[in-house]
């Protein structure tokens, strides 16, 4: 179950989620270097000699402090405690407040170990991946034929082709992802395969797609789903904004839940659409057996294109939005309970069964019955109208609608954090995404998506359909490098059948392809334009993000990189050296404002570290340099004082300088800075304070091999100290 | 020259502005006390003995470094050295072009040394100091007879003797701002007079008004003199607030380059508007006396109110705002250049004088000339238009008024921060307001100040008229405390003559308050009523600011608070094992959160000291500690690891809890927290690193006792080494 790093520093993605993902383990190599170069270090008796137990054992039965030793930490084996929630509780009390409000949401924390149990079942897992899928087939017949309908009845006359040649790609998307997910047993995103199969870079593209496709898919369907209930109660349209933004709260809360507690929450509403769209198509269908399947003929249409080959592949790539949504279960495949991957592949069949079946169901009873796309009513509301002339269930089938594409959003939330997780693991995004919160949810990436979905809908005051355009483009783009890298993957394995694997996948590849073009140069000037120009740029963070954990990593790395292979002995040792402790050579430096208790305490804890110590005054005028030198001979001139006279009366820039100058003068000496800090009780005191020690550490910060100690001096400690 | 504290912490007043201010020296019991607690101190040989050279000296002709070492930083004495003006380049870019535009806008930068130098002579300071009483002038006349004509002819007859009742106030208040002067040669303003003389409180409740009054002058006069400006210039008149914020800038730029700069600059249109008003006042007598001083009849006035002891009161207390700006003297004496005392008394002699004949003759003028007051044309514009009906004269007498009016706010600008910088020697207010900037004004005074005015003028937008009330209130508020100090203080030394000098403050004192009751009720409704709320407001505010510096004061005090003096041997001797550094008992404890070199270093950091270490991990499963464990061991165990498992995969605070109860178990014992801290280049890095250091070091900072060690690890620093 661990992430493992080649000698070259590039990670494999070879495992699921791991809540130690934030703590990778060290190489064989790295323990073999490490082990080296222990064994130079020299330790002092005194430093192992320690003045407290560091297991927190009671001292005795008299030991009664405030807090029980044992309360928040439970001896485990020797050398290590174990956490109580005690200890997860924070010392103030809005901390504590934050706290409780946070369990009442999102429930008591869970321990690593039940990462299994959280795990999805298929009846859960189902609904909670297919959402958005299903959701897609509310809106891409209409997608479809309101481009057909541009050339008039005869290009009506081909919605059932059409939507034939869809069900096909459908068909081999799905078998396509059939393959995949056995290929890649522990995560079959598109990220994951076109890394894999092609490279990083195809591998983020692919990524970068499905973020923009997660982040739209939320903004978008949290919008549409919040626009059927304004529409239905008017009154509501003004709150439009606030209340998407409070599903989308809604849907954060759930999710940071966790994913079994957020599946129990979600999964209803997907099972109810199921059954009225299901239900309504089968009656549909009855209606038109008992009329012999007679088709009523559509009303004429006057043509206002001619039925061109564009058309038609407009008409494809706009019918193809039935099928976002379909690669949810190959990013989620390490949520599923073991075997993964067949428990994936079975929710997979599950979903594109259920997805050929309602789309060409619908495509065929509108056909049937002759409906045509109008902008006042949607295809699926003529339908039910149709089908249900009378009684509740039109009411009910608009609900559930509405109801799922809300939670389209879901989907979302559930796959986009993952792929963070895998992003992160390769340090292509922050490595905060790898944190898994208290309740095993990838808090980081739902914070995140939730941010970026709020923005954007607040940025569109809640009118996001301009934003479907950009969304299809990322997810085919997805589909299409995922399913080219499973074609590179049968090629390069050679396994048994990879001829008959590697050409579906490239049947897929080609449709995918197709849809993708055709979107892209379609609707370019109507916002895909803004994918075309995003998808690069933030390929271009990404690898620069990776450049500087990799900068990062080498320079804290155990061993030398690989480039400098051939010194490697030397430089080896060289490193050693820096390094040993009884190499180390101290200066430490007291900067002294005046004479306080802050500065004595200062200068004692200076001096008992037993280390050549250096203390420094900066003063405006002659007469304080002299005054202060007169009592440090007053106090004994225990250590040695330097005054640096700034006649212009600045202090900080002389005193952060003359330390750089110690540095530059020996930069082989460590230099600690010891800046003594009043601590106050409430914020508004500190407007009463010179930032000075701030932007002295700020100053200091600049230069390297200095070591920054703030030593607080506390109003209440030292109140009570006089009290005492 | 310094500033003395007696045993019970008091300041006492005793001095002018100091650039040593922010360092008070030593009481002489505080150096005792030092010398005693000194003897007790032990220090190792080791700690003497120094690995560089502080003062800083070449070390041969051959080491050639980057920065020159005497470049910057210049020997002095043994044990001094000054800093050349490199020592105050910033390293950054940007800071160092922030110093440039700095440089360019206000001068160089000058040393301590010519605090002297700087002062103001007396035909500067007249200028500079009456500004804001002369322009007084512009309105006061007016004020009062918009009064007396609500009382019709009659009240118009009652100018003259109303003008004389004034006049005798300001002789009154003139003189006894004379004896004040006298009696407190260092700085004779409100606050200081009135809290030696009554009480702290007093001396306050009096400063507190002068600041009110001090803000809303700047905000009101800017704002007048601009809309002078747009009421010529209809075309500007949209721009009203950007040009006044431009107007309160150019001040606040003319300030900081110091008290001699800004009085070269300022000083020609005070003098301009006196020529201009005295010019015109002779001009109009010259002319009265050719027609044999007839007084031209006023035309008929209905009275709307009856002519009360009332009416009479208000005209008098409006009148009365011809004198603010009076005080402006008492708190600049410091400013002058020596014999300051004296200076300040000729320049106040000189201010009164000239406010006496313009005043009277200002009023005789509109009394001859049977003017009365019109909504549409200001007095002054008025008799300006009666006496020169024609040529230039009419245009250049509007103009100096503007000016005048813009420039009333400069004396603000300079007695504010001077009453600042009192009242922060005191700790009333922020300290910082003690420090002179590079060109030796009171630089933050000046700054809070523009951001005080700045804010008023654009909360209202630019119509500050509905202010005016409000200063009045706060400026005779100031006199009335000082006057009735100065009675107290004659009574209290009994000098020579002290019942005649009594006498004229009393006289004094009981005309202010009568001016003072009577704004204070008459426009309470128009406004005042927030001076009645503010002022005490403020008082309190300025009362826990002095708090909070006492208890830090104590806190940090050599000596226990005067209190405890009972047992002061005792707890002396305390005091002194507190802090003797072969008391000082340390742990060290390093959080791992992984084996690198960062974490390498902070181990041989801490190793190196020679004192007892700990390194804590903080692990979110089992296996994890499991595995450092193995690492640590594959090390060479050489300091004690303690791992703490944490199965929610809280971090942060496990690890301060555990810092904490270590802390609890022995707290005599000073635990130092080294956090290694990756020090990334740009801003946006930032976002890639976890904050978990920051808030670490914020949690610790809770505890008492306990001492953040930051080591910061520099990407550059580390490249540049692998790359040896």
């Amino acid at each position: 179950m661990g992430k493992e790093r080649d000698g070259s520093g590039q990670d494999r993605p070879t495992t699921s989620l791991n809540p130690s993902a934030e703590f990778p383990p060290l190489s064989a190599q790295d323990i073999e270097a490490l082990r080296r170069l222990g064994r130079h270090w020299r330790t002092e008796e005194s430093v192992r000699a320690l003045p407290v137990d560091p297991e927190l054992r009671p001292a005795g039965p008299g030991a009664a402090h405030a807090r029980g030793p044992n309360e928040e930490f439970r001896p485990d084996q020797p050398g290590e405690l174990t956490t109580t929630p005690a200890a997860e509780q924070p010392d103030t009390p809005l901390g504590r407040l934050a706290l409780r409000v946070r369990r009442v949401l999102l429930g008591p924390p869970l321990t690593s170990a039940s990462v299994l149990r959280e795990r999805m079942r298929k009846l859960i897992a189902l609904p909670i991946l297919s959402s958005d899928l299903l959701s897609s087939v509310a809106y891409g017949p209409e997608a479809m034929l309101t481009i057909l309908v541009l050339a008039g009845t005869a290009g009506l006359g081909l919605s059932l082709p059409i939507a034939g040649a869809l069900v096909v790609l459908m068909l081999a998307v799905g078998v396509s992802y059939r393959q995949t997910v056995r290929a890649y047993p522990h995560g079959a995103g598109s990220y994951l395969v076109a890394s894999d199969a092609i490279g990083p870079r195809t591998g983020l593209t692919a990524a970068v797609g499905l973020i923009l496709d997660y982040v739209l898919t939320v903004s978008v369907s949290v919008a549409a789903g919040i626009a059927a209930i304004t529409s239905a109660l008017p009154a509501l349209a003004p709150l439009a904004v606030p209340m998407s933004l409070l599903v989308i709260a809604a849907l954060l809360i759930g999710n940071l839940r966790g994913i079994r507690a957020a599946g129990n929450i979600f999964a209803a509403p997907t099972y109810l659409f199921l059954l009225a769209i299901g239900g309504m198509t089968l009656v549909g269908l009855a209606q038109a057996a008992a009329r012999g399947f007679t088709v009523v003929p559509t009303p004429p249409v006057p043509a206002t294109e001619a039925l061109t080959v564009l058309i038609i592949a407009r008409a494809f790539a706009s019918g193809a939005t039935s099928m976002t949504g379909i690669e949810a279960v190959s990013n989620a495949v390490p949520a599923l309970r073991p075997v993964e991957w067949r428990n994936a592949r079975t929710v997979l069949t599950w979903m594109v069964s259920l997805l050929i079946l309602l789309f060409a169901g619908l495509v065929l009873l509108i056909h049937l019955n002759g409906l045509i796309p109008r902008a006042s009513e949607t295809l699926l509301s003529q339908l039910a109208h149709r089908i249900f002339p009378h009684g509740p269930w039109y009411a009910i089938i608009q609900a559930a609608t509405a109801l799922v594409l809300l939670l389209a959003a879901n989907t979302a939330y559930n796959d986009l954090p993952r792929l963070l997780y895998f992003m992160a693991r390769d340090a292509y995004v922050p490595r905060r995404f790898l944190h898994m919160g208290d309740r095993l949810a990838l808090s980081n990436g739902l914070v995140a998506l939730s941010i970026a979905a709020a923005v954007i809908l607040t940025a569109f005051g809640g009118r996001t359909q301009s934003l479907i355009p950009l969304f299809a483009v990322g997810v085919f783009l997805a589909f299409t490098l995922s399913q080219v890298g499973m074609v590179n993957h049968w090629r390069r394995h050679r396994e048994s059948g990879w001829r008959r694997r590697a050409a579906i996948n490239a049947f897929g590849a080609t449709l995918s392809a197709i849809v993708l073009v055709t979107a892209a140069i379609t609707k370019f000037t109507s916002g895909a334009w803004v994918v075309v120009v995003a998808v690069p740029s933030l390929v271009i963070l990404c690898l620069r993000i990776r450049r500087h954990y990799d900068r990062v990593r080498q320079a804290v790395a155990l061993r030398p990189a690989p480039t400098q292979l051939p010194s490697e002995p030397e430089s080896e040792r060289d490193m050693a050296r820096e390094f040993l402790p009884q190499r180390v050579r101290h200066l430490l430096v007291v900067p002294v404002a005046r004479f306080d208790q802050a500065t004595l305490r200062a200068l004692a804890y200076v001096m008992s570290l037993g280390q050549p110590s250096l203390a420094v005054h900066v003063s405006p005028e002659d007469q304080e340099a002299d005054r202060i030198r007169d009592e440090w001979r007053a106090w004994g001139d225990h250590i040695r004082l330097e005054t640096v006279v700034s006649p212009h009366r600045e202090i900080l820039e002389p005193l952060a300088q003359y330390i750089a100058q110690l540095h530059d003068k020996s930069p082989d000496i460590t230099l600690t800075v010891v800046i003594p800090e009043v601590v106050v009780d409430r914020p508004w005191q500190r407007l009463l304070h010179s930032r000075i020690e701030h932007r002295l550490r700020k100053a200091l910060r600049r230069l390297p091999g200095v070591v920054i100690t703030s030593m607080p001096i506390h109003l209440s400690e030292a109140a009570a100290q006089t009290a005492r």
